[in-house]
Protein backbone atom coordinates (compact mmCIF):
# COMPACT_ATOMS: atom_id res chain seq x y z
CA UNK A 1 0.00 0.00 0.00
CA UNK A 2 1.23 3.20 -0.58
CA UNK A 3 1.91 6.17 1.75
CA UNK A 4 -0.62 8.19 0.29
CA UNK A 5 -3.12 5.89 0.77
CA UNK A 6 -1.73 4.71 4.04
CA UNK A 7 -2.04 8.66 5.03
CA UNK A 8 -5.34 8.62 3.85
CA UNK A 9 -6.65 5.33 6.23
CA UNK A 10 -4.62 6.74 9.41
CA UNK A 11 -6.27 10.81 8.49
CA UNK A 12 -7.94 11.86 11.52
CA UNK A 13 -10.35 13.85 9.74
CA UNK A 14 -13.45 13.60 7.10
CA UNK A 15 -12.17 13.12 3.37
CA UNK A 16 -14.96 14.37 1.06
CA UNK A 17 -13.97 11.97 -1.41
CA UNK A 18 -13.40 8.55 -2.39
CA UNK A 19 -10.32 7.73 -0.82
CA UNK A 20 -8.90 4.80 -2.96
CA UNK A 21 -9.35 7.34 -6.13
CA UNK A 22 -7.77 10.25 -4.34
CA UNK A 23 -4.33 8.22 -2.79
CA UNK A 24 -4.54 6.66 -6.74
CA UNK A 25 -4.59 10.44 -8.19
CA UNK A 26 -1.70 10.99 -5.51
CA UNK A 27 0.42 8.81 -6.46
CA UNK A 28 0.23 8.91 -10.48
CA UNK A 29 0.74 12.95 -9.79
CA UNK A 30 3.46 12.14 -7.99
CA UNK A 31 5.11 9.19 -10.53
CA UNK A 32 3.76 11.96 -13.48
CA UNK A 33 6.51 14.65 -11.63
CA UNK A 34 9.11 12.01 -11.23
CA UNK A 35 9.36 10.58 -14.80
CA UNK A 36 8.60 13.82 -16.00
CA UNK A 37 11.92 15.37 -14.51
CA UNK A 38 14.10 12.68 -15.54
CA UNK A 39 12.57 13.00 -19.21
CA UNK A 40 13.67 16.29 -19.13
CA UNK A 41 17.06 15.06 -18.15
CA UNK A 42 17.34 12.09 -21.12
CA UNK A 43 15.73 13.83 -23.72
CA UNK A 44 18.69 16.66 -23.10
CA UNK A 45 21.12 13.75 -23.67
CA UNK A 46 19.98 12.64 -26.55
CA UNK A 47 21.39 13.84 -30.11
CA UNK A 48 18.75 14.95 -32.37
CA UNK A 49 18.20 18.16 -29.74
CA UNK A 50 15.58 20.22 -31.75
CA UNK A 51 13.39 17.37 -31.78
CA UNK A 52 13.17 17.03 -28.03
CA UNK A 53 12.59 21.25 -27.45
CA UNK A 54 8.96 20.70 -27.44
CA UNK A 55 8.67 17.59 -25.24
CA UNK A 56 11.45 19.29 -22.90
CA UNK A 57 9.36 22.15 -22.74
CA UNK A 58 6.14 20.09 -21.82
CA UNK A 59 7.77 17.59 -19.19
CA UNK A 60 8.78 21.02 -17.39
CA UNK A 61 5.19 22.29 -17.39
CA UNK A 62 3.61 18.89 -16.16
CA UNK A 63 6.63 18.09 -13.21
CA UNK A 64 5.48 21.73 -12.39
CA UNK A 65 1.81 21.49 -12.18
CA UNK A 66 1.59 17.38 -11.15
CA UNK A 67 3.71 18.62 -8.41
CA UNK A 68 1.88 21.38 -7.01
CA UNK A 69 -1.19 19.13 -6.94
CA UNK A 70 0.21 16.12 -5.05
CA UNK A 71 0.80 19.10 -2.18
CA UNK A 72 -2.49 20.45 -2.54
CA UNK A 73 -4.40 17.31 -2.94
CA UNK A 74 -2.17 15.46 0.28
CA UNK A 75 -3.61 18.04 2.30
CA UNK A 76 -7.35 17.11 1.83
CA UNK A 77 -9.18 19.12 5.14
CA UNK A 78 -9.58 22.70 3.35
CA UNK A 79 -10.29 20.53 -0.15
CA UNK A 80 -12.73 23.61 -1.80
CA UNK A 81 -13.15 22.62 -5.89
CA UNK A 82 -12.94 25.97 -7.13
CA UNK A 83 -9.23 25.47 -6.43
CA UNK A 84 -8.85 22.15 -6.95
CA UNK A 85 -10.76 21.69 -10.31
CA UNK A 86 -9.00 23.93 -12.04
CA UNK A 87 -5.72 22.57 -10.83
CA UNK A 88 -6.95 19.05 -12.06
CA UNK A 89 -7.84 20.40 -15.00
CA UNK A 90 -4.41 22.26 -15.30
CA UNK A 91 -3.13 18.69 -14.96
CA UNK A 92 -5.44 16.56 -17.45
CA UNK A 93 -4.60 19.58 -19.95
CA UNK A 94 -0.82 19.41 -19.33
CA UNK A 95 -1.08 15.68 -19.32
CA UNK A 96 -2.40 15.06 -22.10
CA UNK A 97 -0.22 17.54 -24.35
CA UNK A 98 3.29 15.66 -22.95
CA UNK A 99 1.52 12.11 -23.24
CA UNK A 100 0.94 13.16 -27.09
CA UNK A 101 4.70 14.11 -27.47
CA UNK A 102 6.43 11.73 -25.78
CA UNK A 103 4.42 9.22 -27.01
CA UNK A 104 5.41 10.98 -30.81
CA UNK A 105 9.02 9.56 -30.22
CA UNK A 106 8.26 6.26 -28.22
CA UNK A 107 10.86 4.36 -30.12
CA UNK A 108 13.22 6.13 -27.30
CA UNK A 109 12.68 4.03 -24.26
CA UNK A 110 12.57 6.90 -21.69
CA UNK A 111 9.70 8.81 -23.38
CA UNK A 112 7.55 5.71 -23.97
CA UNK A 113 7.65 4.62 -20.18
CA UNK A 114 7.28 9.03 -19.44
CA UNK A 115 4.39 8.80 -21.79
CA UNK A 116 2.68 5.82 -19.84
CA UNK A 117 3.12 8.13 -16.32
CA UNK A 118 1.32 10.94 -18.54
CA UNK A 119 -1.23 8.54 -19.65
CA UNK A 120 -1.51 7.28 -16.21
CA UNK A 121 -1.83 10.25 -14.37
CA UNK A 122 -4.13 12.64 -16.48
CA UNK A 123 -6.84 9.29 -16.14
CA UNK A 124 -6.34 9.43 -12.60
CA UNK A 125 -7.07 13.17 -12.55
CA UNK A 126 -10.20 13.00 -14.91
CA UNK A 127 -11.45 9.93 -12.54
CA UNK A 128 -10.84 12.52 -9.29
CA UNK A 129 -12.83 15.36 -11.06
CA UNK A 130 -15.43 13.26 -11.82
CA UNK A 131 -15.77 11.83 -8.18
CA UNK A 132 -15.84 15.47 -6.91
CA UNK A 133 -18.82 16.23 -8.77
CA UNK B 1 13.02 46.42 -12.90
CA UNK B 2 12.77 43.14 -11.30
CA UNK B 3 14.40 39.87 -13.04
CA UNK B 4 11.54 38.79 -14.13
CA UNK B 5 10.90 41.22 -16.83
CA UNK B 6 14.69 42.10 -17.32
CA UNK B 7 14.24 38.08 -18.22
CA UNK B 8 11.48 38.97 -20.05
CA UNK B 9 13.02 41.54 -22.17
CA UNK B 10 15.83 39.81 -23.20
CA UNK B 11 13.67 36.55 -23.95
CA UNK B 12 14.88 35.68 -28.01
CA UNK B 13 11.55 34.09 -29.12
CA UNK B 14 7.95 35.71 -29.46
CA UNK B 15 6.04 36.35 -25.94
CA UNK B 16 2.23 36.11 -26.98
CA UNK B 17 0.78 38.21 -23.96
CA UNK B 18 1.58 41.72 -23.01
CA UNK B 19 5.30 41.54 -21.15
CA UNK B 20 4.58 44.57 -18.47
CA UNK B 21 1.27 42.34 -17.18
CA UNK B 22 2.80 38.69 -17.56
CA UNK B 23 6.25 39.88 -15.97
CA UNK B 24 3.91 41.90 -12.79
CA UNK B 25 2.21 38.32 -12.42
CA UNK B 26 4.84 36.62 -11.78
CA UNK B 27 6.39 38.92 -9.47
CA UNK B 28 3.09 38.96 -7.60
CA UNK B 29 3.24 35.04 -7.67
CA UNK B 30 6.55 35.27 -6.05
CA UNK B 31 5.71 37.80 -3.63
CA UNK B 32 2.78 35.69 -3.06
CA UNK B 33 4.22 32.12 -2.20
CA UNK B 34 6.98 33.75 -0.10
CA UNK B 35 4.54 36.06 1.69
CA UNK B 36 1.86 32.81 2.31
CA UNK B 37 5.53 30.46 3.16
CA UNK B 38 6.16 32.91 5.67
CA UNK B 39 2.61 33.65 6.74
CA UNK B 40 2.40 29.96 7.79
CA UNK B 41 5.50 29.69 10.40
CA UNK B 42 3.84 33.12 11.89
CA UNK B 43 0.58 31.79 12.14
CA UNK B 44 2.04 28.67 14.26
CA UNK B 45 3.67 31.14 16.66
CA UNK B 46 0.53 32.63 17.44
CA UNK B 47 -1.04 31.56 20.93
CA UNK B 48 -4.60 31.23 19.66
CA UNK B 49 -3.88 28.23 17.25
CA UNK B 50 -7.03 27.00 16.84
CA UNK B 51 -8.39 30.33 15.50
CA UNK B 52 -5.37 30.05 12.68
CA UNK B 53 -5.45 26.93 11.34
CA UNK B 54 -7.83 27.97 8.10
CA UNK B 55 -5.48 30.34 7.63
CA UNK B 56 -2.80 27.71 7.58
CA UNK B 57 -4.07 25.76 5.46
CA UNK B 58 -5.21 28.23 2.93
CA UNK B 59 -1.40 29.61 3.12
CA UNK B 60 -0.42 26.22 2.16
CA UNK B 61 -2.30 25.63 -0.91
CA UNK B 62 -2.03 29.34 -1.93
CA UNK B 63 2.51 28.76 -1.33
CA UNK B 64 1.52 25.59 -3.82
CA UNK B 65 -0.21 26.70 -6.39
CA UNK B 66 1.18 30.02 -6.89
CA UNK B 67 4.81 28.36 -6.73
CA UNK B 68 3.75 26.34 -10.01
CA UNK B 69 2.52 29.57 -11.61
CA UNK B 70 5.51 31.14 -11.28
CA UNK B 71 7.61 28.35 -12.62
CA UNK B 72 5.12 28.37 -15.71
CA UNK B 73 4.34 31.69 -16.44
CA UNK B 74 8.21 32.10 -16.66
CA UNK B 75 8.56 29.95 -19.30
CA UNK B 76 6.71 31.59 -22.17
CA UNK B 77 7.63 29.10 -25.20
CA UNK B 78 5.58 26.84 -24.50
CA UNK B 79 2.33 28.61 -23.32
CA UNK B 80 -1.04 27.07 -23.98
CA UNK B 81 -4.25 28.40 -22.54
CA UNK B 82 -5.45 24.96 -21.70
CA UNK B 83 -3.20 24.83 -18.85
CA UNK B 84 -2.37 28.36 -18.11
CA UNK B 85 -5.79 29.23 -17.94
CA UNK B 86 -7.24 26.79 -15.24
CA UNK B 87 -3.74 27.41 -13.64
CA UNK B 88 -3.86 31.30 -13.04
CA UNK B 89 -8.11 30.69 -11.83
CA UNK B 90 -6.70 28.35 -9.37
CA UNK B 91 -4.38 31.19 -8.10
CA UNK B 92 -7.43 33.89 -8.35
CA UNK B 93 -9.35 31.48 -6.46
CA UNK B 94 -6.94 30.58 -3.83
CA UNK B 95 -5.48 33.84 -3.43
CA UNK B 96 -8.81 35.30 -3.03
CA UNK B 97 -9.44 33.17 -0.10
CA UNK B 98 -6.48 33.26 1.52
CA UNK B 99 -6.41 37.02 1.12
CA UNK B 100 -10.31 37.11 3.08
CA UNK B 101 -8.90 34.80 5.81
CA UNK B 102 -5.78 36.84 6.14
CA UNK B 103 -7.67 40.11 5.68
CA UNK B 104 -10.18 38.51 9.22
CA UNK B 105 -7.40 39.05 11.36
CA UNK B 106 -5.71 41.56 9.92
CA UNK B 107 -4.93 42.99 13.48
CA UNK B 108 -2.23 40.48 13.20
CA UNK B 109 0.22 42.07 11.33
CA UNK B 110 1.95 39.41 9.34
CA UNK B 111 -1.41 38.66 8.27
CA UNK B 112 -2.13 41.89 6.62
CA UNK B 113 1.00 42.31 4.91
CA UNK B 114 0.20 38.37 3.30
CA UNK B 115 -3.50 39.34 2.99
CA UNK B 116 -1.79 42.65 0.60
CA UNK B 117 0.28 40.25 -1.43
CA UNK B 118 -2.77 37.74 -2.10
CA UNK B 119 -4.66 40.62 -3.50
CA UNK B 120 -2.33 42.03 -5.75
CA UNK B 121 -1.43 38.53 -6.71
CA UNK B 122 -5.03 37.98 -7.51
CA UNK B 123 -5.66 40.85 -9.42
CA UNK B 124 -2.34 40.52 -11.15
CA UNK B 125 -3.75 37.30 -12.01
CA UNK B 126 -7.28 38.34 -13.13
CA UNK B 127 -5.58 41.05 -15.64
CA UNK B 128 -3.18 38.61 -17.25
CA UNK B 129 -6.34 35.81 -17.92
CA UNK B 130 -8.19 38.80 -19.64
CA UNK B 131 -5.30 40.00 -21.19
CA UNK B 132 -5.04 36.26 -22.66
CA UNK B 133 -8.41 36.18 -24.38
CA UNK C 1 9.42 -1.66 -11.11
CA UNK C 2 8.78 2.32 -10.01
CA UNK C 3 8.70 4.71 -12.50
CA UNK C 4 12.10 6.30 -11.32
CA UNK C 5 13.69 2.86 -11.50
CA UNK C 6 12.31 2.67 -15.42
CA UNK C 7 13.48 6.00 -16.16
CA UNK C 8 17.16 5.27 -15.13
CA UNK C 9 16.96 1.41 -16.89
CA UNK C 10 15.92 3.14 -19.81
CA UNK C 11 18.13 6.66 -19.44
CA UNK C 12 20.34 7.35 -22.80
CA UNK C 13 23.56 8.64 -20.78
CA UNK C 14 26.23 7.17 -18.06
CA UNK C 15 24.66 7.07 -14.58
CA UNK C 16 28.27 7.64 -11.99
CA UNK C 17 26.26 6.02 -9.17
CA UNK C 18 24.32 2.50 -8.54
CA UNK C 19 20.89 3.05 -10.24
CA UNK C 20 19.18 0.43 -7.61
CA UNK C 21 20.15 2.97 -4.97
CA UNK C 22 19.46 6.19 -7.01
CA UNK C 23 16.18 4.96 -7.91
CA UNK C 24 15.65 3.94 -4.31
CA UNK C 25 16.37 7.25 -2.92
CA UNK C 26 14.21 9.25 -5.55
CA UNK C 27 11.37 7.07 -4.39
CA UNK C 28 11.89 7.42 -0.45
CA UNK C 29 12.71 11.12 -1.00
CA UNK C 30 9.29 11.09 -3.17
CA UNK C 31 7.45 9.05 -0.57
CA UNK C 32 8.88 11.44 2.49
CA UNK C 33 7.58 14.63 0.52
CA UNK C 34 4.29 13.11 0.19
CA UNK C 35 3.89 12.03 4.09
CA UNK C 36 4.87 15.11 5.23
CA UNK C 37 2.62 17.23 3.07
CA UNK C 38 -0.16 14.65 4.52
CA UNK C 39 0.80 14.44 8.00
CA UNK C 40 1.32 18.40 8.60
CA UNK C 41 -2.69 18.42 7.20
CA UNK C 42 -3.40 15.51 9.91
CA UNK C 43 -1.40 17.49 12.38
CA UNK C 44 -3.46 20.40 12.23
CA UNK C 45 -6.59 18.26 12.46
CA UNK C 46 -5.74 17.07 16.11
CA UNK C 47 -7.54 18.49 18.70
CA UNK C 48 -3.96 19.25 20.93
CA UNK C 49 -2.83 21.57 18.49
CA UNK C 50 0.35 23.58 20.52
CA UNK C 51 1.67 19.82 20.98
CA UNK C 52 2.44 19.77 16.83
CA UNK C 53 3.42 22.46 16.21
CA UNK C 54 7.02 21.59 16.38
CA UNK C 55 5.91 18.30 14.29
CA UNK C 56 4.14 20.77 11.51
CA UNK C 57 7.06 22.64 11.06
CA UNK C 58 9.53 20.04 10.78
CA UNK C 59 7.05 18.13 8.11
CA UNK C 60 7.08 21.37 6.26
CA UNK C 61 11.12 21.62 5.95
CA UNK C 62 11.44 17.63 5.09
CA UNK C 63 8.34 18.12 2.32
CA UNK C 64 10.78 21.83 0.81
CA UNK C 65 14.31 19.98 0.94
CA UNK C 66 12.66 16.21 -0.02
CA UNK C 67 10.91 17.73 -3.10
CA UNK C 68 14.40 19.25 -4.37
CA UNK C 69 16.32 16.33 -3.70
CA UNK C 70 13.50 14.40 -5.61
CA UNK C 71 13.85 17.02 -8.53
CA UNK C 72 17.70 17.12 -8.75
CA UNK C 73 18.64 13.33 -8.12
CA UNK C 74 15.85 12.73 -11.19
CA UNK C 75 18.89 14.31 -13.22
CA UNK C 76 21.44 12.41 -13.17
CA UNK C 77 23.74 14.09 -16.21
CA UNK C 78 25.05 16.90 -14.38
CA UNK C 79 25.09 15.83 -11.13
CA UNK C 80 27.91 17.23 -9.31
CA UNK C 81 29.16 16.13 -5.67
CA UNK C 82 29.23 19.78 -4.64
CA UNK C 83 25.70 19.98 -4.93
CA UNK C 84 24.50 16.57 -4.46
CA UNK C 85 26.14 16.25 -1.36
CA UNK C 86 25.12 18.71 0.88
CA UNK C 87 21.37 18.41 -0.47
CA UNK C 88 21.37 15.02 0.90
CA UNK C 89 22.75 15.74 3.72
CA UNK C 90 20.39 18.34 4.73
CA UNK C 91 17.48 16.15 3.60
CA UNK C 92 19.52 13.00 6.37
CA UNK C 93 18.96 15.78 8.92
CA UNK C 94 15.62 16.96 8.62
CA UNK C 95 14.10 13.40 8.27
CA UNK C 96 16.25 12.22 10.88
CA UNK C 97 14.91 15.44 13.03
CA UNK C 98 11.33 15.15 11.57
CA UNK C 99 11.24 11.19 12.12
CA UNK C 100 12.67 11.43 16.20
CA UNK C 101 9.61 14.18 16.15
CA UNK C 102 6.70 11.96 14.43
CA UNK C 103 7.84 9.18 16.41
CA UNK C 104 7.66 10.71 19.96
CA UNK C 105 3.75 10.87 19.45
CA UNK C 106 3.55 7.73 17.29
CA UNK C 107 0.20 6.58 19.17
CA UNK C 108 -0.98 9.40 16.33
CA UNK C 109 -1.44 6.71 13.56
CA UNK C 110 -0.35 9.29 10.85
CA UNK C 111 2.77 10.64 12.70
CA UNK C 112 3.49 6.81 12.45
CA UNK C 113 3.26 6.34 8.84
CA UNK C 114 5.29 9.45 8.53
CA UNK C 115 7.87 8.60 10.96
CA UNK C 116 8.60 5.19 8.86
CA UNK C 117 8.67 7.33 5.69
CA UNK C 118 11.52 9.24 6.76
CA UNK C 119 13.33 7.25 8.63
CA UNK C 120 13.93 4.76 5.08
CA UNK C 121 14.16 7.95 3.25
CA UNK C 122 16.62 9.14 5.88
CA UNK C 123 18.24 5.56 4.93
CA UNK C 124 18.04 5.67 1.44
CA UNK C 125 20.30 9.08 1.12
CA UNK C 126 23.01 7.63 3.84
CA UNK C 127 23.38 4.98 1.04
CA UNK C 128 22.97 6.88 -1.48
CA UNK C 129 26.06 9.52 0.06
CA UNK C 130 27.85 6.44 1.16
CA UNK C 131 27.75 5.09 -2.92
CA UNK C 132 28.99 8.06 -4.02
CA UNK C 133 32.27 8.34 -1.83
CA UNK D 1 10.72 47.10 1.17
CA UNK D 2 10.21 43.24 -0.16
CA UNK D 3 7.50 41.13 1.16
CA UNK D 4 10.24 39.03 2.69
CA UNK D 5 11.46 42.01 4.71
CA UNK D 6 7.78 42.96 5.71
CA UNK D 7 7.08 39.44 6.80
CA UNK D 8 10.13 38.92 9.21
CA UNK D 9 9.47 42.46 10.47
CA UNK D 10 6.06 41.20 11.74
CA UNK D 11 7.44 38.03 12.55
CA UNK D 12 5.62 37.08 15.87
CA UNK D 13 8.42 34.83 16.93
CA UNK D 14 11.79 35.60 17.70
CA UNK D 15 14.53 35.48 14.52
CA UNK D 16 18.05 34.31 15.55
CA UNK D 17 19.54 36.04 12.87
CA UNK D 18 20.04 39.25 11.14
CA UNK D 19 16.53 40.00 9.41
CA UNK D 20 18.41 42.36 6.62
CA UNK D 21 20.65 39.95 5.98
CA UNK D 22 17.78 37.07 5.61
CA UNK D 23 15.36 38.82 3.92
CA UNK D 24 18.06 39.89 1.25
CA UNK D 25 18.97 35.88 1.01
CA UNK D 26 15.64 35.23 0.35
CA UNK D 27 14.77 37.67 -2.28
CA UNK D 28 18.13 36.92 -3.55
CA UNK D 29 16.83 33.06 -3.83
CA UNK D 30 13.52 34.01 -5.77
CA UNK D 31 14.53 35.94 -7.85
CA UNK D 32 17.75 33.37 -9.40
CA UNK D 33 14.69 30.83 -9.45
CA UNK D 34 12.75 32.80 -11.35
CA UNK D 35 15.81 33.94 -13.62
CA UNK D 36 16.92 29.99 -13.72
CA UNK D 37 13.31 28.94 -14.95
CA UNK D 38 13.02 32.31 -17.66
CA UNK D 39 16.62 31.04 -18.53
CA UNK D 40 16.34 27.59 -19.33
CA UNK D 41 13.38 28.43 -21.27
CA UNK D 42 15.27 31.24 -23.53
CA UNK D 43 18.19 28.93 -24.12
CA UNK D 44 15.72 26.50 -25.61
CA UNK D 45 14.84 29.36 -27.97
CA UNK D 46 18.86 29.51 -29.36
CA UNK D 47 19.84 28.27 -32.12
CA UNK D 48 22.79 26.35 -31.31
CA UNK D 49 21.02 24.02 -28.75
CA UNK D 50 23.84 21.66 -28.23
CA UNK D 51 25.79 24.29 -26.67
CA UNK D 52 23.19 25.36 -23.99
CA UNK D 53 22.63 21.85 -22.69
CA UNK D 54 25.13 22.68 -19.70
CA UNK D 55 23.52 25.72 -18.77
CA UNK D 56 20.25 23.97 -19.34
CA UNK D 57 20.80 21.25 -16.34
CA UNK D 58 22.52 23.74 -14.34
CA UNK D 59 19.64 26.28 -14.34
CA UNK D 60 17.31 23.17 -13.52
CA UNK D 61 19.19 22.60 -10.88
CA UNK D 62 19.94 25.98 -9.65
CA UNK D 63 15.89 26.54 -10.03
CA UNK D 64 15.15 23.34 -7.36
CA UNK D 65 17.69 24.15 -4.62
CA UNK D 66 16.98 27.96 -3.94
CA UNK D 67 13.15 27.15 -4.49
CA UNK D 68 13.41 24.82 -1.55
CA UNK D 69 16.06 27.57 0.43
CA UNK D 70 13.15 30.35 -0.19
CA UNK D 71 10.69 28.22 1.19
CA UNK D 72 12.69 26.49 4.27
CA UNK D 73 14.42 30.03 4.86
CA UNK D 74 10.99 32.03 5.09
CA UNK D 75 9.81 29.87 7.92
CA UNK D 76 12.40 30.98 10.84
CA UNK D 77 11.11 29.46 13.42
CA UNK D 78 12.09 25.78 13.23
CA UNK D 79 15.96 26.91 11.62
CA UNK D 80 18.16 24.64 12.45
CA UNK D 81 22.10 25.18 11.34
CA UNK D 82 21.98 20.88 10.62
CA UNK D 83 19.52 21.47 7.54
CA UNK D 84 19.95 24.76 6.47
CA UNK D 85 23.91 25.03 6.28
CA UNK D 86 23.78 22.35 3.88
CA UNK D 87 21.32 23.65 2.16
CA UNK D 88 22.06 26.81 1.56
CA UNK D 89 25.81 25.42 0.91
CA UNK D 90 23.62 23.53 -1.95
CA UNK D 91 22.61 26.69 -3.05
CA UNK D 92 25.88 28.36 -3.25
CA UNK D 93 27.72 25.79 -5.38
CA UNK D 94 24.72 25.66 -7.71
CA UNK D 95 24.82 29.22 -8.07
CA UNK D 96 28.58 29.37 -8.48
CA UNK D 97 28.34 26.27 -11.36
CA UNK D 98 25.44 27.91 -13.14
CA UNK D 99 26.79 31.50 -13.07
CA UNK D 100 30.16 30.42 -14.40
CA UNK D 101 28.33 28.78 -17.34
CA UNK D 102 25.85 31.47 -17.99
CA UNK D 103 28.67 33.97 -18.16
CA UNK D 104 30.69 32.02 -20.28
CA UNK D 105 28.27 32.98 -23.41
CA UNK D 106 27.13 36.12 -21.62
CA UNK D 107 26.80 37.76 -25.10
CA UNK D 108 23.46 36.37 -24.58
CA UNK D 109 21.72 39.07 -23.25
CA UNK D 110 19.41 36.08 -21.23
CA UNK D 111 22.27 34.57 -19.68
CA UNK D 112 23.83 37.87 -18.77
CA UNK D 113 20.69 38.55 -16.70
CA UNK D 114 20.90 35.36 -15.25
CA UNK D 115 24.41 35.03 -14.21
CA UNK D 116 23.78 37.90 -12.47
CA UNK D 117 21.02 37.02 -10.58
CA UNK D 118 23.20 33.81 -9.76
CA UNK D 119 26.21 35.96 -8.63
CA UNK D 120 24.10 38.09 -6.11
CA UNK D 121 22.46 34.90 -4.75
CA UNK D 122 25.55 32.90 -4.01
CA UNK D 123 26.85 35.92 -2.66
CA UNK D 124 23.65 36.97 0.07
CA UNK D 125 23.86 32.63 0.89
CA UNK D 126 27.54 33.09 1.71
CA UNK D 127 27.06 36.63 4.04
CA UNK D 128 23.80 34.25 5.36
CA UNK D 129 25.86 31.12 6.09
CA UNK D 130 28.80 33.09 7.67
CA UNK D 131 26.01 35.32 9.79
CA UNK D 132 24.59 32.15 11.03
CA UNK D 133 28.29 30.91 12.45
Amino acid sequence: MSYARQMLDTYPGAVNVDPGLLAAAIDALSDCAQACTADTDADLTEPNLAEMVTCIRLCLNCEDVCTAAVAVMSRPAQSDASVTRPLLEACVAICKSCGDECERHAHMQHCRVCAEACRRCEQACRELINAMK
